[in-house]
């Protein structure tokens, strides 16, 4: 074995593979299926597009998602006749998850979606009158049934933005009771959402554009609905396709896979059936050549048995196909003779695996297809990767066939962002990465604490103290803004309060840490942007109306990291992105800070 | 402050909480509501019980739930003519979490859902066959149509039984393409709902009996069907209710909760609503006393006043009720004068909360109420559930309202296992643990690594083999036993070739390792359990007609528990328990192992 062949030979590891040689398939919309939308369960609203009711499909977005508490206190409130105070709760979060500084918003749709819906049913009230104390007066019941989110008003981010800590990510307002109501399903929608998508971000960075990133973790999710979800917003954060059929089918979602060991596994030693391509697959536009070819098996035997010859000129420890690998690749191939990608470590990745692969592409090769690639599922990913490459090309060249030595490598094993840095330092030849637990788990941090405060209560505003200062919320009603530099990179969030005016391009701004008070800073903005946007005013707003489709969010998102600073995004020791306040919401902060902090009496 | 009191004044910390005074409602069936179960939906296989069509409301357990290389496999088998071909695969998997040595089975119920309701509506192959290549056979979409579960036998585990490493907790038999488009849903059924009934249950170890564990996780958990597994699966594994509404119409899971931090902001200082009781609350058997009470919120003062007034008999440091505060507890003591539970660190625990919780229980001792306790989101539980405990015991004492002394103390801030180990290291007044993100994330470990492989094909044994020796399956349909002691432990599990005669108690059987000669041993069990049994066989079987419920799975589980030996159940360095093979089944194994490993040529 040479230690390494000149990488002029190689084929350039950053080309972007084609999806369809990965058994990715392009997105299209499906035409219906077992999955009612809400729309055709219930009859929307008027107005939504078509993606807007095909992202709802989950009958358990409903009112009842809510923790019993927020029941209980409704129930006091009413008592109280406090039930519709005018309210405004902030949703946001504290601290960046898994280690980085930034995080992506997600999950507005379906907190939509739930507005909507939002109602309790004749149904939902019986189950909550037998929850309470008997005594509970029956007028609660009665209100509970009129309930809906017509008097509720969202202000949000764009779905698919890079948000920061203690930014509101949405601002509702409406009855007291009403919000604290929508409390736990808005954290239930944004939470994971919100997380999972960022994850997938995260790995998309570690990898660049150009590697294909597959969501492999149906079977690892938690739950299904855990694990559509995954796959909804794993493509959102910029994976390229996902394994689960029922995501394609309702998100529309790519979907790709090819086969498992137990593809391979299935064929014994000797368990032959002869695979000759039948009249009805000579259709259309495939090549004449095969119309020879009497049994595939056969001509994949003879290119195995020239490989396993000439293996001497590559190898010195000889190769040893194993013969059910053989005829579960021939299988393979037979049906996806346009697509055929193996899973090479069933048996032995150098010894078996590899060869096998070439004797079923050189056999496609004599019929007019070009094989896809293999699959790498264990074992030292990066080492074996660079190995097969060398044997694919080693192969391209004896055989003149130059597309052998380019397939694509998938490689699928336990891979983490940690992983992928790895590998990329290692060097590989790596095309493609199939995963799954990592990602749809967040292994690496598996919940994102949003939190939902209340900051203000009929015009008065409302603080949560804290011994932690993170923990402290800013109160009152605020608006949001990002301030650009020249370059279009963000330079800073800044929070105010409501009444006071936007801050403005070219226009210079005091950014204040809003609880240290030396920590200031100017900054005069080549470009203003408002953060929070009305979705929804009782009823779909226009912008909820025209929510934007995956795809849409999926591309907004690529946009907004590429013009985050790059030491925002690095894994290790990312720079902090800044988020400030206006001098004069510092001061408001301060001031009730203080009123709300009783001086302790000394002796 | 004196140091401690006398233990034999502190009410029994291991008094087990009455779940009413925890703001627990016992289960009771919901009489219907929003979710269709399936039966309703299609029409039940008939026969079901209630209890099985309540359990699958999940539109998204079906057939396209799966992985997209499952269909391509099953297109290549087609295509091979192998459909149909006899397979035997087993679900296990290898490593239990969460560094103990047990794992709970669950998921079962399930799994049974989707064999009821697997097969491809037309929308569902139209959609496959855009996402197949243009080529793929037609016949194959027929045939998908026409495919069921009818064929399919299930052998499993009972839910909520201890299993252990390579015991299969499925065994699955019928046409390989139907396995395998099974195998990615049965691994996400499994998986988390396992995962997470373990975790509960380690949880319930960690407590023991005598502690009322709450599931508050809905709102960090990954998604809303994640929320509703895991308030289901905490439940079965051994919580006392959960804060999820949905999960408790659904499962009829005993839901729990009082109020958040944000009712206490949500009053503020000075903003006082006469609390009168209404005429129409002072029917059947509230206590004639409050038919005097004009003013709740008057009579929480003139307590308050006199606590003030004698705190310095019980601290230095004084106390200072926050005057919001006041007004938010006797609001909701106002609801809920019989299950009054307050959260009491909004502001300060010692100086304000637990004060203001005093006040509003006495009051309601006035009108012949008990308040229910308190609860802690912050700070050091263990400490100020010992100062709390010491304050309520001073207040009872002075006041002679014993049951002050011993109101229920929930604590609910961030607990994971090491945290209850450490708390009951430390000593502590906490009767009741509110716990979210850790139990429902799994965050210790938030995937159980399921897998699902091939043992047999048309009668031939099939091996998976692997470099790494726990990777090795263990080929050949098998059945499992599990060995008892004398005093009703379980020794050994063993697992056996299907045709080979069944141990029996009192007879010695060897117990070997599957994979090291040397490890053997001689066990003559007292009692002999059959591991798995016949679920499905190409319809509901007797047993899976009649599938245990929610809480006799529950109640099956601390069965299991109790038996299994303490060392086991250990959360530092549990002693592993023995998962073995027979004689014959170890040959067997080696027999193929060596079958199946070519010798290598060295020169």
């Amino acid at each position: 074995m040479s230690d390494s062949s000149p990488s002029s030979e190689r084929p350039a590891k950053r080309a972007r593979p084609d999806c369809s040689e990965i058994g990715v398939q392009s997105p299209r919309p499906a035409k219906g299926g077992r999955h009612k939308t809400p729309a055709q369960c219930t009859g929307s609203p008027g107005g939504l597009n078509s993606s807007v009711s095909a992202l709802n499909p989950n009958p358990h977005i409903c009112a009842m998602l809510t923790d019993f508490y927020q029941i209980t206190m409704g129930y006091a409130y009413f008592k109280a006749g406090k039930m519709d105070d005018h309210a405004v709760f902030d949703l946001y979060f504290r601290k960046n998850p898994f280690g980085g500084e930034y995080t992506v918003f997600a999950g507005l749709d379906e907190v939509i979606s739930l507005l909507r819906e939002f109602h309790f049913t004749d149904a939902d009230v019986e189950f909550l009158q037998e929850k309470l104390p008997p005594d509970t007066d029956p007028a609660f019941f009665e209100y509970l049934k009129k309930i809906d989110a017509s008097q509720v008003r969202i202000f949000a981010v764009d779905e698919g933005s890079i948000v920061f800590p203690a930014v509101p990510l949405i601002r509702i307002e409406g009855p007291l009771m009403i919000i604290q109501l929508l409390e736990t399903p808005l954290l239930n929608l944004i939470n994971y959402a919100s997380l999972v998508t960022t994850n997938a971000a995260r790995f998309r960075v570690a990898v660049g554009d150009d590697t294909s990133l597959l969501e492999f973790g149906l079977r690892r999710a938690q739950g299904p609905n855990g694990a559509l979800s995954a796959s909804k917003y794993c493509y959102m954060g910029g994976f390229n396709a996902t394994s689960n059929v029922l995501a394609g089918q309702l998100y529309h979602v790519p979907v790709a896979g090819t086969h498992a060991h137990a593809f391979v596994s299935s064929f014994a030693q000797g368990e032959e059936r002869i695979l000759a391509l039948a009249a009805n697959d000579k259709k259309g536009d495939i090549p004449a050549k095969l119309q020879n070819c009497e049994d595939f098996i056969a001509l994949v035997k003879a290119h195995l048995k020239e490989l396993v010859k000439n293996a001497s000129s590559f190898t010195d420890s000889g190769v040893d196909p194993n013969k059910g690998e053989t005829l579960a690749f021939a299988t393979y191939a037979y049906a996806f003779p346009s697509t055929f990608l193996a899973l090479v470590d069933t048996y032995n990745v150098m010894k078996s695996g590899i060869v096998n692969f070439c004797a079923v592409a050189m056999a496609l090769a004599d019929l007019g297809y070009k094989a896809a690639g293999i699959r790498l599922d264990s074992g030292d990913l990066a080492y074996l990767s660079v190995e097969c490459r060398r044997y694919l090309q080693h192969v391209a060249e004896s055989t003149s066939l130059p597309h052998i030595g380019k397939v694509t490598i998938v490689a699928s094993n336990d891979i983490n962002e940690e992983t992928l840095y790895s590998l990329a330092n290692q060097g590989h030849e790596i095309n493609a990465f199939g995963i799954g637990t990592h990602l749809v788990t967040c292994q690496a941090q598996p919940a994102l604490g949003c939190v939902f405060k209340l900051v203000m209560l009929d015009s008065l505003p409302r603080m949560k103290l804290s011994q932690d200062v993170t923990k402290i919320t800013i109160p009152g009603r605020k608006e949001a803004f990002r301030l650009y530099s020249h370059d279009g990179s963000p330079i800073v969030d800044i929070l105010q309060i409501d009444s006071e005016k936007a801050p403005e391009a070219g226009q210079r701004v005091l950014c204040r840490h809003p609880f240290f008070e030396s920590k200031r800073v100017y900054v005069t903005p080549a470009k203003v942007e408002k953060l929070l946007n009305l979705y929804w005013d009782g009823a779909p707003t226009i912008l909820s109306k025209k929510l934007p489709t995956l795809d849409e969010k999926r591309a907004h998102l690529k946009t907004q990291i590429g013009m985050l600073r790059s030491d925002h995004l690095r894994s290790l020791n990312p720079t902090p992105y800044k988020v400030s306040v206006t001098d004069q919401l510092y001061k408001h902060i301060h001031q009730l800070w203080l009123a709300n902090t009783a001086v302790a009496e000394l002796c």
